[in-house]
C-alpha cells in the first residue's frame, strides 16, 4: 500500500455514498474524524435502535462497528467490503449516543486488518471504557 | 444441560420479547421454525435495509444472524445474550427476503456455541448457498 | 477463480512444504484426502501435544485446524497464507489421533473463506462430533 | 467478579501447570510479568517451531496468544479454559524470540473477555509493531 487516498476526498465519497444506503441513512451515521488509518462515527441512539432493557441492540452496535471498520479501510484502499468481522460485546450499551472508532492495523494489498472499539454514553469527552470490541478484515475492491 | 426449556414456550417468549425491541420490531423478524436446538427466521428486504448496490446492508445481514444465533441459544438455555460472534460475508445478499438459520453446537453450562447460515433469494423453498456464515457465544444470563 | 490447481500437484507440493517445515514435520502431519475444495489431515496424539488433562492440547487443535484451513484454499488458490481465523472449542480432544476436515466456502480472488471441523478419537470411520470449529479467511500469495 | 486470586499464587499455580503440559513444556514457554488482569510470556524461536520461510509458524503464533488469553483470564478467574478466540496475522514472526501481552478486556462470571498482541524479535525492549493481534473469551471452570 504505497500511497493512500486524500482523506478529504474520502469523506466526501463515505458521506455520499452512506447517504444512499436506506441503512446508513436511516442510521443517520456522521463523522467526527477521520485521517488515513483511522475514522470516528457516532450515532444518536432512539427508540428504534434499542433492546428490549433500553439499551442499543447489539445488531445496531455489531453494524456501527462494521461501518467504522470498512470506513477506516477506506482511509487506505479507496472502495472496499468487510470480508469478516468478529465482535465482543463487553458491556450494555447505554446512553443517548453511540461512537466507534476505527483504527487500520495492517494494510496489505489483499486484507486491511482493522480494529475497532465503540463506546456508549452522553458524548463530550469521556466515553469510558469500550461497550464492544472488534477485529475485522476489510477487502479492497479491485479497480 | 440437562434440560432443555419447552419450544412453545420459548417462542412464545421470543415473539413477545422481539414485539418489544424497538430495533427487531422495525426489522420484522418472523419464525419460521423453532425446536430445541434450532431456529429459522426471516425478513423481508426493504429499502432502508439495503446498501448502495442494492443488496442488503452488511448491518442487517449481521443483526439477522446475531438476532438468530441467540434465539437458537434461546432453545436450549432460557435467557440468553450474545457474548461475541464472528461473520463471514460469502456473496451479496440480493432479493426480497433475508434467511436466517442457527444450530447449537455445543451448549455449555457458561456458553453456547451456535452457527448461523444466511441466505438470501426470493423465499420458496431453494435459498441457493449462504450469503454469510457465522460463529457465536452466547452466554446463559443467571435465573 | 476460474481455474484450480490440479490437486495432484498441490497434494505433492503441500506434502513437501510440509517436510521443510519445522514445526510440520514435528507434527507429523498425514494427508489423508484432498480434492478441490478440501482436504482431510491427521496427527497422531502424543506426550507432547497435550494439556495436563491429557487431552490434545488448543494449540494443537488450533494448529492442525489452521494447516487444514490453508491446505484446502491451496487447492483452490495455490500459494496461500492464513491471514486471520476463528477457532470454537467445543469439547475436550481425547483419543489417539486428531483429524480436520477443511472446506472452502468461497473462493474470492482476494481471500479464501474455509470452514474446519476437528474431530478426536482412535481413528477408523466414526469421530463423532466435532472437538472444535473454525472459519478462517486465507489469502492468495501473489506470483 | 469481585474478588481476583492473589498474582503470585496464580504464577505460581500457572508454572506448575505449564511444566505438566506435554505442549508447554516443549514450547519452553516463560513468565515475564503476571499481574491482576494481564501477563506477558515469551519463547524462544527454534527450528521445530518455524515453517518453511524461516518465520515461527502460524500454529506457535496461535498456540502462544492462546496460552497469554488463559493465563491473562487466570489472574482474574483461577481455573479456566480457553472457549474460543479470534487471531489476525499482520507480519511474518521473525526473530529469536516471540511474546505475548495478554490484558483482560472484561472479566464476567461466564466469560472473561481477553484481548492478546503477539510481538516478534530479538528481546530488548523494542519489540515493535504486532505481528498479530487475539481477542479471546475464556470460560471459568466451576469449582
Amino acid at each position: 500500500m504505497n500511497t493512500s487516498p486524500d482523506p478529504q476526498l474520502v469523506r466526501a465519497a463515505l458521506e455520499q455514498v452512506s447517504a444512499s444506503q436506506g441503512f446508513n441513512a436511516w442510521l443517520k451515521v456522521g463523522i467526527v474524524d477521520l485521517h488515513t488509518g483511522g475514522v470516528t462515527i457516532e450515532i444518536e441512539l432512539r427508540e428504534e435502535l434499542s433492546q428490549h432493557h433500553g439499551a442499543a441492540h447489539g445488531g445496531i452496535v455489531g453494524a456501527l462497528a462494521d461501518t467504522a471498520a470498512s470506513w477506516a479501510a477506506a482511509t487506505v484502499a479507496g472502495d472496499v467490503r468487510t470480508a469478516s468481522y468478529t465482535i465482543h460485546f463487553l458491556k450494555a450499551a447505554r446512553g443517548t449516543r453511540l461512537c466507534a472508532v476505527g483504527t487500520v492495523l495492517k494494510a496489505g494489498r489483499r486484507q486491511v486488518s482493522v480494529e475497532v472499539k465503540v463506546h456508549a454514553g452522553d458524548g463530550g469527552d469521556d466515553w469510558g471504557a469500550p461497550v464492544a470490541v472488534m477485529l475485522a478484515s476489510v477487502a479492497p475492491v479491485a479497480n
